[in-house]
Protein backbone atom coordinates (compact mmCIF):
# COMPACT_ATOMS: atom_id res chain seq x y z
CA UNK A 1 0.00 0.00 0.00
CA UNK A 2 1.59 3.36 -0.66
CA UNK A 3 1.29 6.07 1.72
CA UNK A 4 -0.83 8.54 1.00
CA UNK A 5 -1.10 11.23 3.58
CA UNK A 6 1.25 12.16 6.35
CA UNK A 7 0.62 10.04 8.65
CA UNK A 8 0.50 5.87 8.78
CA UNK A 9 -2.09 5.85 11.39
CA UNK A 10 -4.55 8.09 9.17
CA UNK A 11 -3.12 6.19 6.00
CA UNK A 12 -4.52 2.70 7.95
CA UNK A 13 -7.84 4.13 9.65
CA UNK A 14 -8.74 5.85 5.41
CA UNK A 15 -8.10 2.44 3.98
CA UNK A 16 -10.55 0.59 6.84
CA UNK A 17 -13.41 2.85 6.35
CA UNK A 18 -12.88 2.76 2.66
CA UNK A 19 -13.45 -0.73 2.99
CA UNK A 20 -17.06 -0.34 3.68
CA UNK A 21 -19.71 -0.32 0.42
CA UNK A 22 -20.29 3.09 -1.12
CA UNK A 23 -17.63 4.63 1.12
CA UNK A 24 -14.45 5.62 -1.40
CA UNK A 25 -11.46 7.53 -0.58
CA UNK A 26 -13.17 10.83 0.10
CA UNK A 27 -15.61 9.66 2.14
CA UNK A 28 -13.54 7.82 3.98
CA UNK A 29 -10.94 10.65 4.61
CA UNK A 30 -13.75 12.86 5.72
CA UNK A 31 -14.91 10.03 7.95
CA UNK A 32 -11.59 9.89 9.84
CA UNK A 33 -10.96 13.42 9.88
CA UNK A 34 -14.31 13.80 11.99
CA UNK A 35 -13.22 11.52 14.28
CA UNK A 36 -10.10 12.93 14.69
CA UNK A 37 -11.92 15.92 16.28
CA UNK A 38 -13.73 14.13 18.72
CA UNK A 39 -12.49 12.90 22.34
CA UNK A 40 -10.84 9.71 22.53
CA UNK A 41 -13.10 8.15 24.94
CA UNK A 42 -16.34 8.74 22.21
CA UNK A 43 -13.63 7.02 19.22
CA UNK A 44 -12.77 4.25 21.70
CA UNK A 45 -16.81 3.50 22.44
CA UNK A 46 -17.27 3.74 18.67
CA UNK A 47 -14.65 0.90 17.79
CA UNK A 48 -15.26 -1.48 20.64
CA UNK A 49 -19.27 -1.39 20.33
CA UNK A 50 -18.67 -2.13 16.76
CA UNK A 51 -15.86 -5.26 17.97
CA UNK A 52 -18.60 -6.50 20.34
CA UNK A 53 -21.37 -6.33 18.21
CA UNK A 54 -19.78 -8.66 15.79
CA UNK A 55 -18.47 -10.86 18.84
CA UNK A 56 -21.30 -11.49 20.14
CA UNK A 57 -24.22 -10.94 18.34
CA UNK A 58 -26.07 -14.64 17.58
CA UNK A 59 -28.52 -16.03 14.62
CA UNK A 60 -31.47 -17.73 16.16
CA UNK A 61 -31.82 -20.85 16.09
CA UNK A 62 -34.94 -21.00 14.95
CA UNK A 63 -35.50 -18.19 12.37
CA UNK A 64 -32.05 -17.53 11.45
CA UNK A 65 -32.86 -14.03 12.55
CA UNK A 66 -29.91 -11.77 14.05
CA UNK A 67 -30.61 -12.29 17.93
CA UNK A 68 -28.31 -11.47 20.96
CA UNK A 69 -30.15 -14.28 22.77
CA UNK A 70 -29.78 -18.55 21.03
CA UNK A 71 -33.70 -17.77 20.41
CA UNK A 72 -34.64 -14.26 18.94
CA UNK A 73 -38.17 -12.40 20.71
CA UNK A 74 -40.42 -13.13 17.72
CA UNK A 75 -39.76 -16.74 17.95
CA UNK A 76 -40.31 -16.92 21.90
CA UNK A 77 -43.29 -14.68 21.34
CA UNK A 78 -46.45 -17.12 22.15
CA UNK A 79 -48.56 -14.66 20.52
CA UNK A 80 -47.44 -15.27 17.73
CA UNK A 81 -48.26 -18.84 15.79
CA UNK A 82 -46.06 -20.95 14.82
CA UNK A 83 -48.29 -22.52 11.58
CA UNK A 84 -46.90 -19.87 9.19
CA UNK A 85 -43.67 -19.44 8.44
CA UNK A 86 -42.55 -16.22 6.51
CA UNK A 87 -39.24 -16.67 3.88
CA UNK A 88 -37.48 -13.45 4.09
CA UNK A 89 -34.11 -12.32 2.78
CA UNK A 90 -32.71 -10.42 5.52
CA UNK A 91 -33.37 -8.69 9.23
CA UNK A 92 -34.44 -5.50 6.87
CA UNK A 93 -37.39 -7.35 5.46
CA UNK A 94 -38.34 -8.69 8.59
CA UNK A 95 -38.37 -5.03 9.90
CA UNK A 96 -40.42 -3.98 6.66
CA UNK A 97 -42.70 -6.69 7.10
CA UNK A 98 -43.22 -6.26 10.98
CA UNK A 99 -43.90 -2.46 10.02
CA UNK A 100 -46.95 -3.67 8.21
CA UNK A 101 -48.69 -5.25 11.09
CA UNK A 102 -50.48 -7.50 9.06
CA UNK A 103 -48.62 -10.50 10.30
CA UNK A 104 -48.70 -12.64 13.15
CA UNK A 105 -46.47 -16.10 12.14
CA UNK A 106 -42.78 -16.56 12.41
CA UNK A 107 -40.15 -16.06 10.57
CA UNK A 108 -37.29 -17.53 8.28
CA UNK A 109 -34.62 -15.60 7.04
CA UNK A 110 -32.05 -17.13 4.44
CA UNK A 111 -29.76 -14.45 4.60
CA UNK A 112 -29.48 -13.85 0.72
CA UNK A 113 -30.72 -14.68 -2.48
CA UNK A 114 -29.21 -17.08 -5.11
CA UNK A 115 -27.29 -14.73 -7.44
CA UNK A 116 -25.05 -16.76 -9.73
CA UNK A 117 -23.75 -12.92 -10.91
CA UNK A 118 -22.12 -12.44 -7.49
CA UNK A 119 -21.69 -15.69 -6.74
CA UNK A 120 -23.63 -16.71 -4.64
CA UNK A 121 -25.11 -19.99 -4.84
CA UNK A 122 -27.86 -22.22 -3.04
CA UNK A 123 -25.62 -23.56 -0.66
CA UNK A 124 -25.09 -20.18 0.48
CA UNK A 125 -27.97 -19.26 1.97
CA UNK A 126 -29.97 -21.53 4.91
CA UNK A 127 -32.38 -23.46 2.24
CA UNK A 128 -31.35 -26.57 4.70
CA UNK A 129 -32.47 -24.93 8.11
CA UNK A 130 -35.79 -23.83 6.41
CA UNK A 131 -36.43 -27.05 5.02
CA UNK A 132 -35.65 -28.19 8.85
CA UNK A 133 -38.08 -26.16 10.46
CA UNK A 134 -40.51 -27.03 8.50
CA UNK A 135 -40.20 -30.73 9.03
CA UNK A 136 -40.05 -30.01 13.24
CA UNK A 137 -43.43 -27.95 13.44
CA UNK A 138 -46.49 -28.10 12.07
CA UNK A 139 -46.22 -25.58 8.83
CA UNK A 140 -49.59 -24.84 7.36
CA UNK A 141 -48.38 -22.19 4.64
CA UNK A 142 -44.88 -20.79 3.69
CA UNK A 143 -45.38 -17.42 2.80
CA UNK A 144 -42.21 -16.90 0.06
CA UNK A 145 -41.25 -12.83 0.95
CA UNK A 146 -38.58 -12.09 -1.57
CA UNK A 147 -37.74 -9.28 -3.49
CA UNK A 148 -39.53 -8.74 -7.19
CA UNK A 149 -36.41 -9.40 -8.89
CA UNK A 150 -34.84 -11.96 -11.05
CA UNK A 151 -32.42 -13.30 -7.82
CA UNK A 152 -35.94 -13.22 -5.55
CA UNK A 153 -37.47 -15.19 -8.97
CA UNK A 154 -34.89 -17.76 -8.70
CA UNK A 155 -34.33 -18.47 -4.97
CA UNK A 156 -38.12 -18.54 -4.53
CA UNK A 157 -38.41 -21.35 -7.51
CA UNK A 158 -35.65 -23.38 -5.68
CA UNK A 159 -37.10 -23.35 -2.50
CA UNK A 160 -40.32 -24.04 -4.27
CA UNK A 161 -39.18 -27.49 -5.53
CA UNK A 162 -36.84 -28.53 -2.17
CA UNK A 163 -39.65 -27.87 -0.31
CA UNK A 164 -41.82 -30.26 -2.91
CA UNK A 165 -44.49 -32.97 -1.64
CA UNK A 166 -44.07 -31.30 1.91
CA UNK A 167 -48.04 -30.86 3.39
CA UNK A 168 -47.53 -26.98 3.95
CA UNK A 169 -49.07 -24.44 1.37
CA UNK A 170 -46.46 -22.33 -0.37
CA UNK A 171 -47.54 -19.07 -1.24
CA UNK A 172 -45.68 -15.77 -2.35
CA UNK A 173 -46.25 -12.15 -1.53
CA UNK A 174 -48.76 -10.49 -4.97
CA UNK A 175 -47.30 -8.03 -7.41
CA UNK A 176 -49.12 -5.57 -8.87
CA UNK A 177 -49.34 -1.47 -9.19
CA UNK A 178 -48.40 -0.05 -5.73
CA UNK A 179 -50.39 1.57 -3.77
CA UNK A 180 -50.37 5.37 -4.36
CA UNK A 181 -48.91 4.93 -8.10
CA UNK A 182 -50.73 5.98 -11.39
CA UNK A 183 -51.48 3.84 -14.13
CA UNK A 184 -49.80 5.76 -16.52
CA UNK A 185 -46.40 5.57 -15.17
CA UNK A 186 -46.58 1.68 -13.91
CA UNK A 187 -43.93 -0.03 -16.03
CA UNK A 188 -45.42 -2.18 -18.31
CA UNK A 189 -44.41 -5.59 -16.89
CA UNK A 190 -45.80 -4.95 -13.37
CA UNK A 191 -49.38 -3.57 -15.38
CA UNK A 192 -49.31 -6.67 -17.45
CA UNK A 193 -48.76 -9.06 -13.94
CA UNK A 194 -51.42 -7.43 -12.34
CA UNK A 195 -54.32 -7.90 -14.73
CA UNK A 196 -53.50 -11.33 -15.20
CA UNK A 197 -53.47 -11.79 -11.77
CA UNK A 198 -56.83 -9.87 -11.32
CA UNK A 199 -58.88 -10.54 -8.04
CA UNK A 200 -62.66 -10.05 -7.17
CA UNK A 201 -63.70 -6.65 -6.30
CA UNK A 202 -65.21 -6.51 -2.79
CA UNK B 1 -32.74 5.27 23.75
CA UNK B 2 -35.84 3.25 22.14
CA UNK B 3 -34.61 -0.17 21.08
CA UNK B 4 -35.52 -1.11 16.86
CA UNK B 5 -33.81 -3.73 16.28
CA UNK B 6 -33.98 -7.19 17.78
CA UNK B 7 -30.53 -7.28 18.68
CA UNK B 8 -29.54 -4.38 20.99
CA UNK B 9 -25.67 -4.74 19.77
CA UNK B 10 -27.19 -3.99 16.38
CA UNK B 11 -29.08 -1.02 18.24
CA UNK B 12 -25.97 0.42 19.35
CA UNK B 13 -23.91 -0.25 16.14
CA UNK B 14 -26.30 1.10 14.21
CA UNK B 15 -26.56 4.25 16.44
CA UNK B 16 -22.31 4.62 16.63
CA UNK B 17 -22.37 5.00 12.94
CA UNK B 18 -25.01 7.56 12.74
CA UNK B 19 -23.16 9.77 14.64
CA UNK B 20 -20.71 9.75 12.09
CA UNK B 21 -21.63 12.97 9.10
CA UNK B 22 -23.71 11.95 6.01
CA UNK B 23 -24.36 8.75 7.80
CA UNK B 24 -27.94 8.30 8.25
CA UNK B 25 -30.05 5.43 10.01
CA UNK B 26 -30.45 3.26 6.68
CA UNK B 27 -26.81 3.84 5.36
CA UNK B 28 -25.90 2.83 9.08
CA UNK B 29 -27.77 -0.19 8.91
CA UNK B 30 -26.32 -1.41 6.06
CA UNK B 31 -23.11 -0.76 6.98
CA UNK B 32 -23.53 -2.80 10.50
CA UNK B 33 -24.86 -5.60 7.85
CA UNK B 34 -21.73 -5.28 5.46
CA UNK B 35 -19.83 -6.02 8.76
CA UNK B 36 -22.03 -8.46 10.68
CA UNK B 37 -21.34 -10.51 7.18
CA UNK B 38 -17.42 -10.38 7.59
CA UNK B 39 -14.92 -12.17 9.41
CA UNK B 40 -14.47 -11.35 13.07
CA UNK B 41 -11.09 -10.69 12.77
CA UNK B 42 -11.78 -8.35 9.87
CA UNK B 43 -14.06 -6.65 12.00
CA UNK B 44 -11.87 -6.33 14.88
CA UNK B 45 -9.15 -4.69 13.12
CA UNK B 46 -11.34 -2.09 12.06
CA UNK B 47 -12.18 -1.22 14.93
CA UNK B 48 -9.04 -1.19 16.74
CA UNK B 49 -7.29 0.21 13.72
CA UNK B 50 -9.56 2.98 14.33
CA UNK B 51 -9.30 3.40 18.17
CA UNK B 52 -5.15 3.40 17.44
CA UNK B 53 -5.45 6.32 15.10
CA UNK B 54 -7.33 8.35 17.61
CA UNK B 55 -4.94 7.31 20.57
CA UNK B 56 -1.66 7.70 19.30
CA UNK B 57 -2.03 10.07 15.86
CA UNK B 58 -0.22 13.65 16.67
CA UNK B 59 -0.09 17.25 15.67
CA UNK B 60 3.47 18.51 14.34
CA UNK B 61 4.83 20.87 17.01
CA UNK B 62 5.91 23.35 14.14
CA UNK B 63 3.40 23.13 11.89
CA UNK B 64 0.02 21.51 13.41
CA UNK B 65 -0.60 19.16 10.77
CA UNK B 66 -1.77 15.53 11.59
CA UNK B 67 1.65 13.51 12.06
CA UNK B 68 2.76 10.19 13.41
CA UNK B 69 5.56 11.86 15.42
CA UNK B 70 6.44 15.18 17.11
CA UNK B 71 7.48 16.94 13.99
CA UNK B 72 5.77 16.00 11.10
CA UNK B 73 8.00 14.91 7.53
CA UNK B 74 7.64 18.39 5.76
CA UNK B 75 8.73 20.25 8.49
CA UNK B 76 11.89 17.93 8.75
CA UNK B 77 12.48 18.26 5.00
CA UNK B 78 15.51 20.64 4.61
CA UNK B 79 14.96 20.82 1.20
CA UNK B 80 11.95 22.75 1.61
CA UNK B 81 12.24 26.58 2.34
CA UNK B 82 11.08 27.92 6.06
CA UNK B 83 10.86 31.64 5.10
CA UNK B 84 7.56 30.74 3.47
CA UNK B 85 4.46 29.61 5.36
CA UNK B 86 1.14 28.56 3.80
CA UNK B 87 -1.31 28.92 5.78
CA UNK B 88 -4.27 26.61 5.71
CA UNK B 89 -7.55 25.07 7.00
CA UNK B 90 -6.78 21.48 7.47
CA UNK B 91 -4.53 18.71 5.99
CA UNK B 92 -6.70 17.96 2.89
CA UNK B 93 -5.95 21.44 1.65
CA UNK B 94 -1.88 20.66 2.54
CA UNK B 95 -2.75 16.95 0.13
CA UNK B 96 -4.27 19.55 -2.24
CA UNK B 97 -1.43 21.81 -2.74
CA UNK B 98 1.55 19.30 -2.38
CA UNK B 99 -0.34 17.99 -5.49
CA UNK B 100 -0.02 21.14 -7.58
CA UNK B 101 4.10 20.56 -7.25
CA UNK B 102 3.94 24.34 -7.28
CA UNK B 103 5.13 25.19 -3.61
CA UNK B 104 8.27 23.90 -1.92
CA UNK B 105 7.87 26.19 1.72
CA UNK B 106 6.51 24.76 4.81
CA UNK B 107 2.82 24.71 6.19
CA UNK B 108 0.46 25.97 9.39
CA UNK B 109 -2.54 24.01 9.74
CA UNK B 110 -5.39 26.50 11.62
CA UNK B 111 -7.66 23.18 12.17
CA UNK B 112 -10.23 25.30 11.37
CA UNK B 113 -11.79 28.72 10.53
CA UNK B 114 -13.64 31.50 12.17
CA UNK B 115 -17.43 30.67 12.03
CA UNK B 116 -19.32 32.38 14.42
CA UNK B 117 -22.71 30.25 13.22
CA UNK B 118 -20.80 27.43 13.75
CA UNK B 119 -19.89 28.58 17.25
CA UNK B 120 -15.99 28.71 16.09
CA UNK B 121 -14.57 31.82 17.12
CA UNK B 122 -10.68 32.60 17.01
CA UNK B 123 -9.54 30.81 19.88
CA UNK B 124 -11.15 27.92 18.65
CA UNK B 125 -8.14 27.85 15.85
CA UNK B 126 -4.39 27.69 15.87
CA UNK B 127 -3.73 31.46 15.16
CA UNK B 128 -1.95 31.63 18.19
CA UNK B 129 0.96 28.94 17.22
CA UNK B 130 1.10 30.32 13.64
CA UNK B 131 2.14 33.57 15.37
CA UNK B 132 4.99 32.06 17.25
CA UNK B 133 6.14 30.19 14.38
CA UNK B 134 6.40 33.44 12.49
CA UNK B 135 8.36 34.84 15.34
CA UNK B 136 10.28 32.01 15.92
CA UNK B 137 11.48 31.50 12.32
CA UNK B 138 12.90 33.77 9.71
CA UNK B 139 10.18 33.97 7.85
CA UNK B 140 9.67 36.18 4.58
CA UNK B 141 6.24 35.63 3.29
CA UNK B 142 2.84 34.16 4.86
CA UNK B 143 0.55 32.88 2.57
CA UNK B 144 -3.36 32.46 3.24
CA UNK B 145 -4.80 29.72 1.46
CA UNK B 146 -7.77 29.82 2.63
CA UNK B 147 -11.69 28.87 0.85
CA UNK B 148 -12.80 31.64 -1.18
CA UNK B 149 -16.06 31.50 1.52
CA UNK B 150 -17.30 34.23 3.82
CA UNK B 151 -15.45 32.11 6.54
CA UNK B 152 -11.91 31.40 4.54
CA UNK B 153 -12.11 35.55 4.34
CA UNK B 154 -12.85 36.38 7.70
CA UNK B 155 -10.51 34.07 9.10
CA UNK B 156 -7.86 35.70 6.38
CA UNK B 157 -8.61 39.63 7.60
CA UNK B 158 -8.00 37.95 11.30
CA UNK B 159 -5.19 36.74 10.85
CA UNK B 160 -3.83 39.83 8.99
CA UNK B 161 -4.45 42.21 11.76
CA UNK B 162 -3.01 39.77 14.47
CA UNK B 163 0.18 39.62 12.31
CA UNK B 164 -0.20 43.39 12.61
CA UNK B 165 3.03 44.64 11.57
CA UNK B 166 5.58 42.16 11.76
CA UNK B 167 8.47 41.53 9.12
CA UNK B 168 6.65 39.38 7.21
CA UNK B 169 4.79 39.89 3.66
CA UNK B 170 1.24 38.97 3.59
CA UNK B 171 -0.17 37.27 0.47
CA UNK B 172 -3.29 35.28 -0.33
CA UNK B 173 -4.17 33.07 -3.68
CA UNK B 174 -5.27 34.63 -6.38
CA UNK B 175 -9.09 34.87 -7.12
CA UNK B 176 -10.19 34.44 -10.69
CA UNK B 177 -11.61 32.30 -13.39
CA UNK B 178 -10.61 28.82 -12.95
CA UNK B 179 -8.56 26.94 -15.68
CA UNK B 180 -10.79 25.43 -18.14
CA UNK B 181 -13.51 27.67 -17.33
CA UNK B 182 -16.05 29.05 -20.41
CA UNK B 183 -16.35 32.73 -19.52
CA UNK B 184 -20.53 33.21 -19.81
CA UNK B 185 -20.69 30.78 -17.43
CA UNK B 186 -17.93 32.40 -14.88
CA UNK B 187 -20.44 33.45 -11.68
CA UNK B 188 -20.49 37.51 -11.89
CA UNK B 189 -18.35 37.55 -8.77
CA UNK B 190 -15.79 35.66 -10.15
CA UNK B 191 -15.51 37.27 -13.23
CA UNK B 192 -15.85 40.98 -11.49
CA UNK B 193 -12.96 40.42 -8.96
CA UNK B 194 -11.01 38.72 -11.96
CA UNK B 195 -10.93 41.97 -14.19
CA UNK B 196 -10.37 44.26 -11.11
CA UNK B 197 -7.48 42.13 -10.30
CA UNK B 198 -6.20 41.97 -14.19
CA UNK B 199 -2.63 40.56 -14.71
CA UNK B 200 -0.11 41.54 -16.72
CA UNK B 201 -0.16 39.30 -19.90
CA UNK B 202 3.48 37.53 -20.58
Amino acid sequence: MQQEYPSKLLDKAVAEFSKLPGIGKKTALRLVLHLLKKKKEEVTIFGSTIIEMREKIMHCQHCNNISDEPVCDICLDIQRTDSQICVVENIKDVLAIEKTQQYNGKYFVLGGLISPMDGIGPSDIEVEGLLQRIDTTKTNEVILALSATPEGDTTAFYIFRKIGNRPAEITMLARGVAIGDELEYADEITLGRSLINRIKFS
